[in-house]
């Protein structure tokens, strides 16, 4: 059966360009589309059925590349994104990147064998360079999340440094000096980011942050249990932590009770992300509200409507965490006491 | 434009059989056959983009209709059927049917667009013969979390009666007796067998049910929340509450908690689901162990496998719920005061 490297070549034109023409994706030269299409009826060249369906640049879906179908986070805008679609009586299709390049990159590839021309992308896993060239290839792409500054006019995102410094200056203004940062211990940029919060913080206040303070786990809720076991054993001084994201907050308030400590008497917490569960947990997680609701929907908006007029003037999508204050933060008791020795 | 309907009247056939004969879907006589080719040929009949892909039966997708994305019960399920797809080499196409009927027809004949074959369905406000009538179409189509006598073989169910009985008799054996039931607002199979399962362990036990002991809301947190509010109100003498899933537990147990009772030496909880959350409440939630991860893989499984084999032997696939004992559960403090008085 011929393919459409047969094609292109009898056609003396790049396989690009004839997908193009198969498409009607983009204006060909109308010689050069006459070539292209003898070559298709001379080499008998079939689509196959997808390929037709991406054709047929008609469809009424929405596409979503998501994390991990599992975790709160993503349950949070795979919603959002979904109510926007339905409001625009579109289909949301969600497929998950699992945290890894190969899924991610399969993830997208199979939205556009669907025909998906709309669509939000949460991909952390993949380079700029990769996700560049899936933008350029299809205009109505959306990142969010995450900015790419050559598409940052398709790019939703927050300030997760900002973010990350506010919720350590909060805890220095309640008094705290030895604050912990539980961290992801995947190199994903959301990690580095609020990193960075957490240390311009320490430095704006001469706080010096000692390297054992640091505690780098799996972010999730089983994540956020090893690191409670990590902090008793290696940083028992810490009188405060602000942790990567509230699953792992979750976590390190279960091993704090279970070791018969008390938050926030004995311990400060500040999540990041204020999901559902931050409000049900006990005592209710003071945390980093990030409006990943809010941007969910802009970013499912902005794809439909580049999809809808293929216009996209540049523009910035910057979010801001803000400050969320709950019952997880107190003054420094144990502090207090060590200072008193 | 020539409709289905324009080919069907040519050539004297039903629609259906005009489907099967695009699609090859079923075996077609060849004189029917024949005659339907005839009319699609004169009439200039196109199938639009998704019709084709739905012809092409080779597709490598797996479908998930769920209830509600940001659900963790929900976020289970998706996570459970996206592994066995991955490790069949498919992608999973999810979509949501929102506790809604119409929106779960539309759920169902979007993945039918699309091609899909293999599907896992969670629906639970499409009726009976509705879903009859998509299985019939659909061979490799299963339901989940749902049972139908005439497709008991292609159902994958939990006794939800008996797992609720068993959370009943579990509190009654802590010495509890006056045992309220939060449960959905929501006229879902789940909730008739769950109340039943409630009702069946109180009768055993010779225990009257006081109609205020039922408290029906939204199952969500804050469903479980109103509940609490309700709870305190209308039913202050109870000193066990059994839940109709862990997110309303969630709920119940912050109401409580701002209340300043104090759980389980106030008032137990049992809830049902448990869900990743269950284990991060404070204190810990004992639950009905609902194997909801086991049930969707073993739902994934068999609609990949119907679909490979076309093969489906008379089976059943009904699943126990099982207690979890964790940290909510003691024998009924303010019971043993009431009596004293």
């Amino acid at each position: 059966m011929a393919t459409i490297k047969d094609v292109a070549q009898l056609a003396g034109v790049s396989t690009a360009t004839v997908s193009r023409v198969i498409n009607r994706s983009a204006y060909v030269e109308p010689v050069t589309l006459e070539r292209v299409e003898k070559a298709i009826k001379s080499l008998n060249y079939q689509r196959d059925a997808r390929a037709t369906a991406l054709a047929s640049r008609s469809n009424n879906t929405l596409g979503l590349l998501t994390g991990n179908l599992a975790d709160p986070f993503f349950a949070l805008i795979a919603k959002h994104v979904e109510e926007i679609a339905r409001q625009h009586g579109c289909q949301l299709v969600v497929v998950s990147g699992g945290h890894n390049a190969q899924r991610e990159k399969e993830g997208l590839d199979f939205l556009i064998s669907q025909g998906c021309e709309a669509m939000v992308v949460h991909s952390k896993m993949l380079d700029d360079s990769m996700l560049l060239r899936y933008s350029a290839q299809l205009p109505a792409m959306v990142l969010l999340n995450r900015t790419i500054p050559q598409i940052a006019n398709r790019s939703v995102w927050v300030d997760n440094r900002k973010g990350a410094a506010e919720s350590v200056s909060y805890l220095i203004a309640q008094g705290h000096r030895r604050i912990a940062c539980v961290t992801s211990d995947l190199p994903i940029e959301d990690r580095t980011d609020r990193l960075e919060g957490y240390r311009d913080a320490m430095q704006q206040a001469n706080l010096v942050v000692e390297p054992n303070w640091i505690i780098n786990q799996n972010f999730s809720e089983h994540g956020g249990e090893l690191a409670g076991e990590q902090l008793l054993s290696q940083c028992p001084e810490v009188t405060a932590v602000v942790t990567f994201n509230d699953v792992m907050a979750a976590g390190l308030m279960a091993s704090l009770h279970s070791h018969g400590l008390h938050v926030p008497n004995d311990i400060s917490i500040v999540g990041f992300d204020d999901v559902l569960l931050a409000r049900y947990l006990y005592p209710r997680l003071s945390t980093m509200h990030n409006p990943i609701d809010e941007m969910s929907s802009h970013a499912a908006k902005l794809a439909l409507k580049l999809k809808a007029t293929g216009l996209n003037p540049p523009s910035e999508h910057q979010f801001e965490a803000t400050l969320v204050e709950r019952q997880t933060v107190a003054s420094p008791r144990k502090a207090i006491l060590l200072e008193k020795l």
